[in-house]
């Protein structure tokens, strides 16, 4: 079995933003010269997402809206707000938003290559940004 | 390390649909000969999902009812509906609705089965269905 | 390839309970001798998790209340209740409450260790406890 481990960084301008990173998935799967395996992208923090879905801006716009209403910034549901902002975070609800879209995906490598359906595109989904993040890449197979 | 893939292809009845497909996946793993090591199995779709839960006919009707009252297909809290919309598609819901029940799921094989609990069984969820649509088996061990 | 497989037994004395078992991950790890590969750790239930966020004990109260607004145990917008009672259970909102959180995850070793960002850690989220349940731990590498 060989394996390749490769960790990319992402800062991204906005604190919520939704990035392909596909390509990036794609390289690291040549430079490990893996023909069959699989390959585990997941967010190395617990405040984004890997996920995968369609590459559509309208669809990335909606995603957003959908996860501000089932995990509000603003918890109109929690009168007193997230307790976990006790500790000085306001971040909680991008730890919601992200368990909704979640952490990791395994993709499947056949003959060198993503063994995708026609629309399946990988994403970082980003809830609490402007500052450097990790991803994982790692790949393990022949 | 050995390596099994196969697809199946599903093509529901109805446009929401839960599909049993555990007997799919231990065919795979019997024809795939790999005794210790993992199963992936994913949509290769983007507006369906793979997941485990129990086979328990009340239990999918609740999901799906759940699902709508989460991801409407017409989506009260944003007037406009669904940017994706804009595209032709009427499916946004669709894609909301794979996101929270998941696309894919990594089982153990242990001794040439699937390393199950008692009630865990794998399930097809289709949300934008009635045409062909594939899932992915990928066996990697030894 | 090398492969190990260990089941951990948990016991929650309270119906819904967010437990920390990063130690016990680690634990399985060494035990395995793997230093390059992927783990993975899977409820071997349908009504309680395996995920990854942050050590933080108002964040834990956050995810139960959260969880308790989305997927109720008396669910309003449905007036004779969850379908899944007809059998005689009463925890229909587990089952739906362990999906948003989902079942498993993957993490990547990486020189015998979990290699993990900054935060994460790994919790079992039991929904239907006070009783004996099954944690699957699969490691495959080399």
């Amino acid at each position: 079995m060989k394996s390749y481990t490769k960790k990319l960084i992402m800062n991204t301008e906005n604190e919520k933003e939704i990035i392909n990173i596909t390509s990036d998935v794609e390289k690291a799967i040549k430079e490990s010269n893996i023909k069959e395996g699989i390959v585990l992208v997941n967010s190395m923090h617990i405040t984004s997402s890997v996920f995968i879905n369609d590459e559509e801006e309208g669809l990335k716009e909606d995603f957003l809206d959908w996860l501000e209403n089932l995990a509000p910034y603003k918890p109109y549901q929690f009168p007193k707000g997230y307790r976990h902002h006790r500790t000085g975070e306001d971040n909680g609800d991008a730890h919601l938003k992200r368990t909704i879209m979640g952490r990791e995906v395994i993709c499947a490598i056949t003959e060198g290559k993503l063994d995708f359906g026609p629309w399946e595109q990988i994403f970082y989904g980003e809830f609490d940004g402007k500052r450097p993040k990790r991803i994982m890449i790692k790949i393990i197979g022949e």
